[in-house]
């Protein structure tokens, strides 16, 4: 799982029927310290999470697809928890 | 998943049984701001994309395998979405 | 499987209820003189470590979910050893 | 999947039994100029593909198993199209 | 599958149940030319290779789990074979 802040939403009318009535977000991943860190990808919702929160993102196939409820689609990355605090016990 | 921009197709005719009739595209990652970002791959079509558009791609195996309705076949990229609009609410 | 040192544990309430009361970690990952070696990620413990220890780290969504008993969940990251020491004998 | 271009073969004679009378080669991913981009890695044959051959490699278990008839192996990519040409549409 | 050097070892007590007996190594991926080439990771061994070793490293969860006759262990990269000789005969 990585840390990542959700930028912008994506729309599209041609896509896999899986997709349909589903949140698709451009999300950034990030450091330990909340800066940008790699590549922007693309992830579904499952938390009601929305841009500018910081988020816990999954990407796993099979753990998406089980979210869902769906032994079928084509799915890699979903957002699972939205981040209150980051604590540093160290 | 990621967002892409599809740029050529790829012709082979000694392939793998399962590829037969597939459109095999070259495809830039791109980041949030749809400049390129990354190396280029491969993907198979779903959605009836051709060169230009920005897709959304989906890179796993599973989930490429049920889109074609096999149980086996060696993919793991595939066009899942083309994108009308990527919406700043933030 | 990676080494990697833990650096900070993650607060979230609002999550995937597979989530509930298991520790995340936001964690480093360390090349072989134990220096830091890429981009920091999250994983959940499975082996009582803190922050601090460094620790050994599989990512893999169906390893993971094996260690919880759980059939279902979105993780794909878990620490599975701490390390002693890493014994050089060539 | 990406493209490479096939470079030398990697003789082992100890090694896992479900590699015996298997081609291995060393690959180099391609870009979509046909430029080398990225690390080697090492890939079976599955089509007759031979040192400067241009190629369509899967990097992905399942899909390489599958590609076997075995239910059991220790392999993740394959090579799994001969490239014939690049078209630019576009 | 990738080509690496086994370097150390790796020495830990508390772990997974399913890690008891098995060698860990840290390993250094390497190039065509047998040079050293992005991070180092861990691997167990399938084929009595040691510190020193040129190997062949399959990382993928599920063709590690089955060599070690294990429905389930947190494991994704094993040495499967040890490398006499890379063949250029282009």
């Amino acid at each position: 799982m990585i840390l990542a802040k959700v930028l912008d939403s994506v729309v599209s009318t041609s896509k896999d029927s899986s997709f349909i009535g589903k949140a698709i977000f451009v999300v950034q991943p990030l450091d330990e310290k909340m800066n940008p860190s790699g590549n922007t990808f693309l992830a579904f919702d499952h938390v009601q999470a929305g841009p500018g929160d910081t988020v816990i993102i999954c990407r796993e196939g099979n753990g998406c697809r089980q979210l869902w409820g769906l032994d079928q689609a084509p799915v890699n990355a979903v957002i699972t928890g939205i981040v209150d605090q980051i604590e540093n016990n160290y």
